[in-house]
């Protein structure tokens, strides 16, 4: 059945494209509204974490005044990459809805594939090397976190 | 070998605690020289995604003026979750240096490693369902962008 919030963001990520933009959109919907909408930023903003969810995520954040999408549903022209879906996971909307996938954007050029790939290599081994230093106050920000009385959780 | 610019994130992290801030900081490091910090500000700015690796990358690449981190290196007092691992790969720096764990994060209460787990999971059985809307259009942005003669690839 089509979608129409699903046939909008995939109108916007065209649109983008037009603008000189990348080919992805994404909605953020509450009781059925669209509050906040993205389309990816990257090369216009300088900026590799301006993918069009975290756009519009953020976007949603403001209008709420909140760090969280409670009762929110997103929706995206395309499958979110592994930093989208940790940016949902830490915003906690109630559902995500996307209609091309990860392999549709592998072969227009994107690499969401192969960073899906890289999570599962042990990190010395990855294409960007990460590497654990072993430091001995390595816990003290956590000491002081768990033990501050009136702490902002998130 | 204790590191320096690890030091100065783990210290930076403390402080980000006394501030009212989450227990993370992170540095970008180019030819030797600390070019951008970052801490977490996810409650303080209300936006999920303000993490410290995604901030530090953010003011980088304003600092630079690119949507790249070539020749830079980050360092993080805790292993990134998967957002901030995800824009690691789309930022492209050279190495990434981390102190403490996700095993770490999790036990202070962070649900780093759960978001790890759930990469794994299908998408519709995940704690935040993922639904993929089959539309004939779904292809229309990729399309678009293969076809666009001068576009900025990132």
């Amino acid at each position: 059945m089509p979608n129409a919030f699903i046939q909008q963001s995939i109108e916007m990520a065209v649109e983008n494209v037009h603008r000189g933009g990348g080919p992805f959109a994404a909605l953020v919907v509450k009781d059925g509204i669209v509050i906040a909408t993205g389309c990816n930023q990257v090369t216009r903003t300088n900026d590799p974490t301006a993918h069009a969810e975290l756009v519009a995520i953020r976007e949603a954040c403001r209008v709420l005044g909140d760090f969280q999408l409670k009762g929110c549903d997103l929706y995206c022209s395309c499958e979110p990459c592994p930093m989208c879906l940790g940016a949902i996971f830490w915003a906690r909307p109630e559902r995500v809805f996307f209609a091309a996938t990860r392999a549709d954007a592998g072969a227009a050029g994107f690499e969401d594939t192969l960073i899906y790939e890289q999570i599962a290599v042990p990190h010395s081994e990855r294409s960007i090397p990460m590497i654990h230093v072993v430091d001995p106050q390595s816990g003290r920000p956590f000491g002081e976190w768990v033990s501050q009385p009136h702490k902002a959780e998130y």
